[in-house]
């Protein structure tokens, strides 16, 4: 039977063959580590680039750490309901350990990524997976949409036809900024809670999260190689800075990661790598008509077929 | 007895009076203004000031907004109380009216500042007024925050001897990054939720609430004017992106107007006037010893005395 510890160790090999892969297609920043440790106990790794090549401001972060449940998941995990006294369930103890990256690009042609992969169990017997994958083009391009798609289609496929088709559609659903109306990018797929059923093992549903993990570094340095030479102008790094500034919206308003974080007396430093280096907003901004931002607000929807 | 008509009227003629002043101190940009409606009833002036001689980008605004009392602010009041079927309570209509505003200067010896005041009623004969103001000076000057919150308790005072030390007190808790375990600048007072009681009218109460809003031009135009002309480098503006970046956090993670705003449905553009026109984060920095970016910091805590 897969073990946590099993489960981490691989993590942290997928963290260091991610980092290895990023440093090689940027060619000049490398990252630099911060080793910490949770008071309630457990600890990680954070590894931030900046100022390299292609990579602006990233962070690619291995963590594991375990405790009492914290009370405001506990509500969460007994969905709302109140709890019973001299419950078993009042206060097990847990353990989480997970990837997580965020890359910010200087150059507005190239994407903003983040993908993330979990594992989370509870000493009631209680485990499950989740993770994603998705893509933020400043400006978005239909064909590297496609190709980002369709890698994610790919690895998908090879655990289970339905996987992609559900995935993606969980994913235009989470990467949606309610009060903009906006999806955050050209999504990807997203899934969260996958447990063994009668159909599927423990084992199999990790070798999709490896799989999904391992899809990350082929697919985005591929993206970074075709746009880093791109130009650009004045005009594209304040469109870049406006949605940059739509991403800090998401992440600081929705995003299930950093609210888990912050609420668990997490790292703040380790959480909030997510933000750009710089972001900006501009007051009733709206693109001129046919322009390239334009076009790509019209891309921001849920359910765009990308493959 | 007063009316919620004649609160929404003095309201308005509060926001041309600091709009008024805040142009003339700043010398060079003139407000803009956009007339909103709100589907399910009211709406507002959204007053935008921007690339001015001292201020970057400002929003003062007013609304007046009506309609049903939504679910999630129902639940709060009845304080999380399961609804009881065919109460009354559920479904009341409200009326909220307020002026709030916020000041991002370009010179980072500028403080930022933040006001607001408000009134809500419900068909149930339930009402109060709420209101603040806070400065957030990207470099705290000790002189500064004194003359604020002199300038503040002085406006208390001719209400209720009681008030400054207490709502100075609210403003500490409330105007808190806690996450960061730093308040969001040098605080100022902070009220929620006034209604009548045996020694204090609707009256009184409203004449307070005025006094606060009138007290905002004078303190805020001599700061500007005191601080317009100083220099700064280019350290000082990298320093004004994070202390920015803060302020994204507070607003976006813990503001309760801008909470309320986006669960009810409000005007988007309005509602997140208050971000800046940019900001940034960079990864664990941490100011150098005896700077004055490092002295700042350890102004942001809670319980200084500032007068």
């Amino acid at each position: 039977m897969l073990t946590k510890e099993q489960i981490s160790e691989a993590f942290m090999l997928l963290q260091d063959r991610i980092c290895a892969a990023l440093e090689n297609e940027d060619g000049k920043s490398k990252f630099k580590e911060d080793i910490w440790k949770r008071e309630e106990g457990g600890g990680g790794r954070t590894r931030i680039i900046q100022d390299g090549n292609v990579i602006e401001k990233g962070g690619v972060l291995y963590s594991a750490v375990h405790g009492k449940v914290p009370d405001f998941l506990l509500n969460n995990l007994l969905d709302n309901k109140p709890k019973t006294p001299n419950s078993e369930l009042q206060t097990p103890n847990f353990y989480a350990t997970g990837v997580s990256i965020v890359i910010h690009p200087g150059n507005p042609m190239v994407p903003i990524i983040h993908m993330n992969v979990r594992y989370f169990e509870m000493s009631n017997g209680v485990w499950w997976f989740g993770g994603g994958i998705d893509l933020t083009p400043h400006y978005v391009v239909e064909e590297d949409a496609q190709f980002f798609h369709s890698a994610l289609k790919q690895s998908c496929d090879k655990h289970n036809p339905n996987y992609y088709k559900e995935y993606k559609k969980w994913a235009d659903d989470y990467f949606f900024i309610k009060h903009r109306n906006e999806t955050r990018g050209v999504g990807g797929i997203f899934f969260d809670k996958l447990t063994q059923t009668d159909s599927v093992t423990k084992e199999q549903l990790f070798d999709f999260v490896l799989e999904v993990g391992n899809t990350f570094a082929p697919t985005y340095t591929k993206l970074m190689n075709k746009n880093k030479s791109k130009t650009f102008d004045e005009n594209n790094k304040q469109w870049q800075m406006l949605r940059r500034g739509r991403y800090v919206e998401f992440n600081l308003i929705y995003d299930l990661g950093t609210k888990f974080g912050l609420e668990s007396n997490g790292r703040v430093e380790s959480i909030l790598m997510s933000l750009p280096k710089t972001a900006g907003w501009e007051y009733n901004y709206s693109p001129k008509t046919n322009s390239p931002e334009a076009k790509t607000l019209s891309y921001l929807k849920k359910g765009i077929s990308w493959q």
